[in-house]
């Protein structure tokens, strides 16, 4: 399903067919944790500017409005009116981030509701069932997120229960796919590979996972507390040992010097509420760096966010009058922020794309990395 | 400027001719208090939903961000980006209303603002000023909104001064429009008459003011505590001793019966919160009555919330997706809300205007009234 059109150095340019369209990749999916995007952003906003894939949370949206609710309004897609590739995470990472107290067993974790504090219980099956309903294109593996830091021993106990956890979301997957009244028949798993800042533990887990032979795989845990250089080395160290016919995930990241750092060590899939969190809150970012319209500076500035962006807030509207709103605590300014951050993401994805296409990628980073730093002033 | 078309009944359709394009009458302004209608909505989207006039509080860009900085990016048109016609009120309501401590005098009103609590003295010639400065198409006077209820002797001598204080409104507005930097030197004047509930009153100040020869007047401090009956009692006084060849604008009304009883009655202009202010709490309007979407009937509906309606809501989204966007307080969910009933306004007023070219507005008044009574069971 995945076919890699080129390589510039490390740099994979690839495609990934779904049963609802084709992904270009390197691509930036954009996080719509409850079937929606923070910041009033709507499915239709999102076909203006650019996203390929949006992502949802599988615990948040089984806590409310419930899987089964989604289930019999017809799947994601057809809920938040969205036909193209959606990805759902596990349920892991908020389950280990979010819920209050929680015990971790072999046969899952239990745990309780961070919206009514009811008691659940999650493992691999369950978060399969779950995503089943959910229908989305692309089911992720149910894992454990371990600790940052965690010792060597805790790291390779959670792995190896990540492992066999795995085995079981396939055999659950395979088994929910085959149903008759299962809504995408095809939906795909992606596992994951854990193993914290440990290169030999991931690499260990990497080969055991790529055995199973999945759609694609993932680099979890990761951006979880360990330095931005700790990151790049173990996915230098680690995306060599996953498939290169597959496509490569690195969750929850992140900047776009991180983007840019990771699509060079090989990585195809990036998911990160940046964008739009930074967003509501007035950080905007450029080419030549990230600013705050807060800032007393961008009071009487009547040009766009960014000069030339092609976003529906800088087509039309200016810093200053963003600014006031964001002052007024109109909604409107934070939507106008989110929407040109998603668009800022999903165009710089599209950038890089180009650039591993015409084999000048290594200068366009440098480039690019060259100019975000530019500003950070505000 | 105003071209009276037809008449059917008291009814009046008719055009309004401004620099920023003509409006068609009967017409519902849409509010948008701090150059933002609330709900996270553009003039971009105002575009799609059918608005002629948006509407902005003085009081409220006197404080944030100020009209001197309004006018020094252009004026609002420019600085919300909106080219068609933009009402200002006066400011004199929020005085009265929102603002904190006040003293009011012949020479205008001292009072503190309700953000930092600075002392701020507005008057006629103030009033003016700012709305100059915001460029507005249309200015309105500087009135007292006279409490309710209030005694006779009040609300003679109040509305006594506001005569006296649209005089000296005129008469500043005539050298702020002469100015060389001023950037609307067509801004036009709408006086406001005043009463209470005191039809004589009502009545002697409406042709007092009339003698101005303003082009356009409005009925305000009505929907101020009294009864629907005797509003409509007093527009059924007083809008005979307005023009009739200029429009006629009730301020701050009201729900879709409110409306169509005062067009019955031959109202132009009207503007109200109600539309936002409904749809951020999840109240929306159909012609069928006014439906609450928290509501848990609402979870598996996959209708949208008017069959039929062309709003960007509609045209997409179901109840069911709307009312698990409210219940996870997503913004996206008042923002569908509001779209949509303000696209109901704008389209209900679209209805009056066809019905009273075509000679038909008493029946399709009473269809509408009895339609709109069905629901109301939310």
């Amino acid at each position: 399903m995945y076919r890699l059109i080129c390589r510039d150095g490390n740099a994979k340019r690839g495609e990934f067919h779904t049963v609802h369209g084709v992904i270009q990749t390197p691509v930036f999916m954009n996080v719509g944790t409850a079937a929606a995007i923070k910041g009033a952003v709507s499915t239709t906003d999102l076909q203006e500017i650019g996203t390929q894939v949006e992502l949802s949370n599988t615990y948040h949206l089984h806590v409310r409005p419930g899987d089964e609710i989604v289930k019999k309004m017809g799947g994601l897609h057809k809920f938040m009116v969205w036909d193209k590739p959606i990805l759902t995470d596990s349920g892991g990472f908020q389950v280990f981030s979010l819920a209050g107290l929680r015990k971790i067993k072999e046969e899952g974790v239990h745990f309780n509701s961070h919206i009514d504090g009811r008691k659940i219980f999650m493992g691999p099956e369950e978060s399969m069932q779950i995503q089943s309903n959910l229908a989305s294109t692309i089911a992720m593996a149910f894992d454990e997120c371990p600790p940052h830091p965690a010792t060597r021993e805790y790291m390779q106990n959670s792995v190896d229960r990540t492992t066999r956890w795995l085995y079981r979301c396939k055999t659950e997957l395979d088994r929910l796919n085959s149903l008759e009244d299962t809504i995408n028949k095809n939906q795909m798993l992606f596992g994951i590979n854990q193993g914290g800042t440990f290169a030999d533990i991931r690499i260990e887990h990497a080969k055991r996972i790529s055995e199973l032979d999945l759609p694609g795989y993932a680099v979890g845990g990761l951006a979880v507390g360990e330095s931005h250089e700790e990151m790049y080395a173990i996915l230098e160290q680690v995306v060599p040992h996953l498939p290169l016919e597959k496509p490569t995930y690195l969750m929850g990241v992140g900047t776009p010097a991180n983007i840019l750092e990771a699509v060079d060590r090989g990585v195809d899939f990036f998911d990160c509420v940046y964008p739009s969190r930074n967003g509501r809150h007035g950080h905007v970012y450029t080419h030549t760096g990230k600013i705050n319209l807060f800032n007393a500076k961008y009071e009487l500035d009547d040009k766009p966010i960014e000069e030339g962006c092609q976003c529906p807030s800088c087509r039309n509207y200016s810093r200053g009058y963003i600014r006031h709103l964001l002052k007024a605590k109109e909604m409107l300014g934070m939507r106008l922020c989110v929407l040109h951050n998603l668009y800022f993401y999903n165009h710089l994805m599209e950038e890089i794309r180009q650039a591993i296409e015409e084999h000048r990628y290594a200068a366009f980073k440098e480039e690019t990395l060259y100019g975000l730093k530019q500003g950070e002033k505000d």
